[in-house]
């Protein structure tokens, strides 16, 4: 029985949107944000710290890797933060019946036999249109900060990870949401869920 | 709407099955070797000889892309089926209703917008097990020859698309048939094809 869905997402796809819809029809606990007040309080950083860098791959920010970061174990703020993450997504986990976007959970729980993996990947004309009404961008050119954050998200996921973000080996089921739309998505989803062994 | 689906797969991951029960469900023509003669008829080249090379990239086979292989227009027979290949599946896509296994299908028809592409991809026991009690599959390494199938295919998949074999954003759907199971990737595609847009 599967009752952890972990959910990673290209920016503007709507996976944030279908983890909250799955997690509503289920009676599931949802986390996205929600993840970062655990790893401040796990990790002794600041939800800000956490928040700016909990999807960024150490190479993004000079300053959480260097030398002057280390602690006396010989740890990065960057190392601290990983463990805090895994220690987090684990924890939750073991609780069962909930919905976890983004951070590598797909990875973190790769050993367990209750998690759901999935990708929600979208064109770029829908990601366009979505971050624009939905999240009132106002950003001049939002292909480049899609591709930028994208960039970020694969970066990360490679160091920590040693896979291929959005690799269809790594989940159980990826979508296209500008296909088959976010609604459909989330069916599909909760569908699985209620039928798979 | 779309009325052609593309199924790319691993080895053994049963992609030909949910094609199969695909097309029977939804009264579609099915093509997986059935292509091959097509193919053979539109190049010149024998049917055995397409068979054994229209998966595999030019490098595999030394006499496929050696300088003896050109014709008078300085193409390789890799290059000519290649062409055929292409030309074939265009004009099996334009008739409509279709479900068509392997071949980059997916990258040949990727402007087209009546077209569902699929990955099915599975974990290595459930492949190997497949294998052996589907195909009869002697051979004492099992997982080997999974591995050089699926490398093979995606060689030829880089060397023709320019894109990664298995790559989420590739397609529309990916699924896991070890955890989803086949019945129920075929019930997920045709309901994705009976209700969208």
């Amino acid at each position: 029985m599967k009752n952890v869905i972990t959910i990673s997402r290209e920016f503007g796809s709507g996976g944030h949107t279908v983890g909250e819809q799955i997690a509503e029809k289920l009676g599931y606990k949802f986390y996205d944000k929600e993840i970062i007040e655990k790893i401040a309080s796990e990790s002794g950083l600041s939800q800000k710290y956490v928040n700016e860098n909990a999807e960024y791959a150490p190479g993004t920010n000079i300053f959480s890797y260097g030398f002057v970061g280390r602690n006396a174990l010989g740890e990065s703020i960057s190392d601290i933060l990983w463990q805090a993450q895994c220690n987090v997504i684990k924890e939750i986990a073991q609780e069962g019946n909930c919905v976890i976007v983004g951070r590598c959970a797909d990875y973190i729980l790769k050993d367990k036999d209750n998690v759901l993996n999935v990708f929600i990947h979208a064109d770029m004309d829908f990601r366009i249109d979505r971050i624009i009404n939905n999240y009132g961008e106002t950003n001049e050119k939002p292909e480049k900060r899609l591709i930028t954050k994208d960039k970020k998200r694969k970066a990360n996921y490679r160091y920590y990870t040693d896979q291929i973000w959005g690799q269809a080996q790594n989940y159980h089921i990826t979508l296209d949401s500008s296909v088959i739309g976010i609604d459909k998505c989330s069916e599909i989803i909760i569908d699985i869920i209620n039928n798979i062994s």
